[in-house]
């Protein structure tokens, strides 16, 4: 997709300080970035609710508030994509399901009042596949039509891939941020379960439901991480603790050159050829910065175990919707609500003793790195949109917590985007970033 | 039973002072509590484990310390009754079950690290039931040797009531706590949830299941409570919180008169007639005082719910018995246990939504309240052994969390004593047991 010369093509960094200082209007941002839409989103779909005299009249406010002198916003004028699981004031939020068309909320979600604090424009509602789980959306891959841009948080990494937004605010159960991410060939960051509040998210497996962020570099998703990281009462995973800067530390230089660990993971024998190579050429490129350790072979049930607690917490989180319309759902989504019910109870809450169990495992990992580096995917996109592809290499990090990145520095032979997957110590997100960022820069082109 | 002066009869407030004072030798102390194990255990069968030479050494050394002019622990030289599923490190910790005979844990609990930091003498291990659960136990009730003592905390009630023991540390999953101590007219006191940790004690039901205290008075209850409190990172229910100070609450004076609120709660047709005249009393007694308040319906599922939640957990929490040795144990925990897993996983996560509805009702009530007043037990203690009473008073306040002591102010007709529970508002604890004792100087003899 050749890309015109646009101001949306800008970072979103630049973006807020050309707004900032003059140099640009929000509402010039705003036109630049509608245009994309226009031009694109025919052959994309990423919007579930998109109305453009709204975005222009949110940055007509924004330039208004400018003129007035008074201070700015981290994000002011800044266009930001919303997954449309995250509840909007007098906005659609349907859910990806029919069972909720219509349906609009009367209250901001935790994050959605983040960023109008901070001024950020509302641009949109990305799509998202029924209810954030499997069921694939009508989404298609900028990088490549023909192929699946990954699910859940489809239509956000879309939009950020095909340059209408720089930012979108996605959650991840399983995979539903690392791996459409790399599958569109931009940043995706899962933070460290509990940094961001889920109030007014849709809830589907409050054990693991993380809210997170797609931007184009390492920069910008830290950026706007600080806008969205912090503790809510409302949200008992979150606990009170200082502001997570996690831009001053993406910005900042490690203090030595960081040490890997590339880990295969149980999971390694999905990796297809693209990924094996890609990890031949990383390890190689590292050298003496990374060393390859194996995990022990109990992390292997961790598929199961994240899979037991995701379908029995759906199973209850949604059982409202089989109330409401079983017809309206997926044969997908119904065989995973049953199946959760079919999970005995002792069962699912001794899955919830292993993340304890396998952070144990990671700790010891962790005391002799800076970042674990592992696929983001099996390989790149798959062709076809009948699946949002395979979350395996995602799972483990989703049920232990761990905050988890992918970085964009790969192609398949068929030309597709790949990501690489960086995994730090849980709470540590800025210091992932800050690692992410030198990976990106030593490899890619991140800024 | 007639009562031989013994300073085994004193508080455990003025055993502490007269040891500390000199006027007493805990060696003085410890024999007097031996002989009445001597004169009245073959009656009642209270403890699990016990050693005169153990005890008798321990206040010897408490004995040499004073001499050395240190500062005293808040404890020093009182005896404590230990429920037998609290750990102690190289004393038999036996649960009340023949898969554990012979067990010996390595480490102390947490509580009993607390106790012997403040100098009591760990006075031998009191009889619970089997697992904490519903199958009696052997031990009788010292008001009445024919009746149960209540259970699971059988052996800390009887302890306690017969005056081996000032003092008793015992847990509280349904009702372990305040129906024993009712049945054999003690003070018996469960915490709110969280306030004391939790390791190193049989887990059955991490939702529910509380540590607390038997005493024979308030202040006793309170003196205790004083040390057992405070957070514990190893037990997630605990939180960093400021000493409850609950002895100085509970020997200040109300600011002014407490109001009560007469709860008969969904269950009252359980209530037999002693207990219906018990309250008619005590009602017409506080007039104005006290204003009766009906719980809203849905209240009468909430024993249904902790239900749920028990026996969900405790077929986790006891999964290694089933394997250690299914043929040990009674039909009654067998069938509980086959129970929990019949639960499917989305009905145990929602009944975990509900502690929070709940205690939304009862914080209307508390508004306008100081505690509530409810009946402890159906009725005085039932004959015979092969039960352990009924818990249905009981339930709710442990699904909520919600601070209750119980006071043991009436007699049924039979002559066996009788409880009234006060119920405080989660965290208040010190205020609690500040309106109880003031409920039980008016109209016991509480001091």
């Amino acid at each position: 997709m050749a890309a015109k010369a646009s101001v949306a093509d800008l970072t979103a960094l630049e973006m807020r300080d050309r707004i900032a200082s003059g140099a640009l209007t929000a509402v010039e941002l705003a036109h630049a970035c509608i245009e994309r839409v226009k031009e694109r989103d025919d052959h994309v779909g990423a919007w579930a609710w998109f109305d453009a005299d709204f975005v222009v009249a949110q940055a007509g406010s924004m330039d208004s508030y400018r003129k007035t002198g008074k201070p700015l916003g981290a994000l002011h004028g800044v266009p930001v994509g919303l997954k449309d699981i995250i509840d909007t004031a007098r906005i659609p939020t349907e859910n990806g399901c029919p069972i909720d068309e219509g349906r609009i909320p009367e209250n901001d979600a935790a994050v959605v009042e983040k960023l109008k604090s901070a001024g950020a424009i509302i641009f949109g509602k990305t799509v998202t596949t029924e209810l954030a789980f499997m069921h694939p959306s009508a989404t298609r891959n900028p990088a490549g039509p023909e192929h699946t841009p990954g699910g859940s948080s489809a239509g956000s990494a879309a939009a950020v891939a095909a340059g209408m937004v720089p930012l979108a605010v996605a959650t991840q159960t399983g995979g539903s941020i690392i791996r459409p991410a790399a599958f569109c060939g931009v940043v995706g960051f899962k933070p460290s379960f509990g940094a961001v509040s889920r109030r007014g998210v849709l809830n589907q497996s409050p054990s693991l439901d993380t809210v997170g962020v797609f931007a184009r570099n390492i920069g910008d998703t830290a950026f706007l991480g600080d806008t969205l990281f912090g503790s809510d009462p409302s949200d008992p995973a979150t606990r009170p603790s200082p502001p997570p800067k996690l831009l001053d530390h993406a910005k900042s230089d490690p203090p030595v050159r960081p040490t890997f660990a590339f880990v295969r993971t149980p999971f390694w024998e999905a990796a297809d050829d693209d990924t094996q190579a890609a990890f031949d050429e990383l390890t190689a490129l590292l050298g003496n910065q990374c060393f390859e350790i194996e995990l022990p072979p109990i992390f292997a049930d961790s598929q199961r175990i994240r899979e037991t607690i995701n379908l029995a917490e759906m199973a209850k989180s949604y059982a409202r919707y089989l109330k409401l319309g079983r017809d309206s759902l997926s044969p997908t989504i119904l065989g995973a609500i049953e199946s959760g019910r079919g999970i005995c109870a002792p069962d699912y809450i001794a899955a919830l003793d292993w993340p304890k169990v396998f952070n144990a495992g990671l700790n010891e990992i962790f005391e002799r790195c800076d970042a674990i580096i592992t696929p983001s995917a099996p390989g790149a996109a798959p062709l076809g949109l009948e699946t949002t592809g395979d979350p395996v290499f995602n799972g483990l990090w989703t049920l232990c917590g761990t905050p988890t990145v992918t970085i964009p520095v790969f192609e398949a032979e068929n030309g597709m985007p790949m990501g690489v997957q960086i995994v730090g110590p849980k709470g540590q997100d800025g210091r992932l970033l800050r690692t992410a960022r030198w990976l990106f820069e030593r490899i890619g082109n991140g800024d």
